[in-house]
């Protein structure tokens, strides 16, 4: 009998929750995540997704995952970004287990993202895996071993804020020289308005007018050519070499997976970039492939389902 | 019954034994490394060595260092600089197993001096652990959960070679902007020279003349407040942070340990300055303690004694 999981992403609009059976997915379910304030609200939400997903109990436990520092020995999550609410650290596990009766695992959004690629995506049985995750900002999971590595702390795998320009850019933490600060979206956009009102004109800011610039302004700004784009996303790149080599040279992974809706919308191109300068780079690391991540919306949900098979390895 | 260790360091210039009897060196044999270009001699000269400290073959197995790049599984050393003779990849292993009839394992030299801090050194009982070794270059060796970080090739832990200024200075492996470039004894003294080229007076020409810039070279020309002496180490302090930042984020360890003659000579104000600089950068990182190597000139041998032990974990 194949096992069956049940796992849950928890953001900051949305819970979303799947079950799985071996590989499968059969269960999909998003409900949107209570504003009210009241952490209480958002976990009673999150028990009751979980059995419209599993009303038989067929899985052995539930995997959450979430955003914000998740300490998975004592299941409290502190500082999550866009949970209202969660301003001070939360026994998020011990309330989860008051209601579902289930066992539960908690663990950060990256980390479950990594977990997803290597148990059903990307990465599937590669067992050194180095996953970037590009969006709003930038964030990474590292699985060494065939086990996501989390360290005595659970900080590992922060590879947005590791240093590529010693003394460079501010970074939206406070640090200088972070990746982030050269490869995340809002790191980017903020750059481009710097320079918009210098007086570059760019499409960016044409398309984005006042709103946010996404990822999908982006895309469109590049297509047409326009060169604060290209010059950024140049930025991007080159940092991201950078950093992703820093990463294979202390870690010496066999794979590292590209993804994140920024990443995304940059598309193969920006990928193989990266995977061609990181080979020319990487001392004695030739060769590492840079692949895109495969999972779409359901990522999160998915690693998430994992996280308690992942425990014993 | 305390377990009965040998280890051995196989250097370019001597070969170095170990006995220890629990945590205690009961004895200590160092020969020179023959020069004659043919392996074969080393490998009998480390046969007789092993049998000096150890003729009742006390010690279960014996554990050999050395420098280059080596595969432990298939137990070949490839490209080691320094030692004569040893341009083709060579199996290592089989021919000292072959020599002395005992189990052997290999491993180079950077992560064996960190096995030797963390079983008796500076790091003891710490499951997580970075080891940094400024000498003629920066290496490194990193200790997750307990054991040494390998990876499928072999090549984790090279701090040295990660990217702390994108595009910056040449490293001596050709990559730019590497941390040894930055940090590095040999790499300082090419700047050193440069700028005295260039029409800066500096002590450190003036101290070492056309010869080697050794480490003490550099401590005197700190003592007596050489300019170009203080604004490279200043450099390479902004380097070291930079690159052990990026490491903690990634890694999540609880404890630096910092070595090398280079390291040593700068004394505890650089280590302190090194410590409290990554504090102040390591996103959720402060308070990870940088202390000094405890391993002097048989750390080598002592950390390649504990590979057998350290290989079942």
């Amino acid at each position: 009998m194949p096992t069956v999981r049940v796992g849950v992403d928890l953001g900051g609009t949305k819970i979303l929750a799947v079950k799985l059976v071996g590989d499968e997915v059969v269960e999909v379910k998003k409900v949107k995540t209570p504003q009210t304030g009241d952490p209480s609200d958002v976990f009673d939400r999150i028990a009751s997704v979980i059995d419209v997903v599993d009303p038989e109990r067929e899985s052995e436990g539930v995997g959450v995952g979430m955003p914000g520092r998740v300490d998975r020995e004592s299941g409290v999550l502190t500082a999550p970004p866009n949970l209202k609410g969660f301003d001070k650290p939360i026994a998020v596990r011990d309330e989860l287990v008051a209601r579902t009766g289930r066992m539960i695992q908690i663990d950060n959004d990256v980390n479950v993202a990594t977990l997803a690629e290597q148990q059903v995506g990307a990465a599937r049985s590669v067992d050194n895996v180095l996953g970037v995750f590009m969006g709003t900002g930038v964030g990474g999971g590292v699985i060494l071993d065939g086990r996501l590595r989390r360290g005595p702390r659970g900080l590992a795998g922060e590879i947005g804020h590791t240093i590529i320009r010693s003394g460079g850019r501010k970074c939206g933490c406070g640090g200088r020289g972070h990746l982030e600060a050269y490869a995340g979206r809002a790191a980017l956009e903020r750059q481009a308005r710097k320079r918009h009102a210098a007086g570059e004109s760019t499409k960016l800011v044409d398309l984005a007018g006042t709103g946010r610039m996404r990822s999908s302004v982006w895309e469109q700004a590049i297509e047409a050519g326009d060169p604060v784009a290209n010059s950024l996303v140049d930025e991007a790149k080159e940092a991201m070499i950078a950093g992703v080599t820093s990463a294979l040279v202390l870690l010496d992974v066999e794979l590292v997976v590209l993804g994140g809706g920024f990443a995304h919308r940059l598309g193969g191109k920006f990928r193989r970039s990266i995977e061609k300068g990181v080979a020319a780079e990487a001392f004695s690391n030739s060769g590492v492939p840079v692949v895109q991540s495969k999972m779409g919306d359901n990522s999160g949900a998915i690693g998430a389902a994992f996280l308690l098979s992942n425990d014993g390895r």
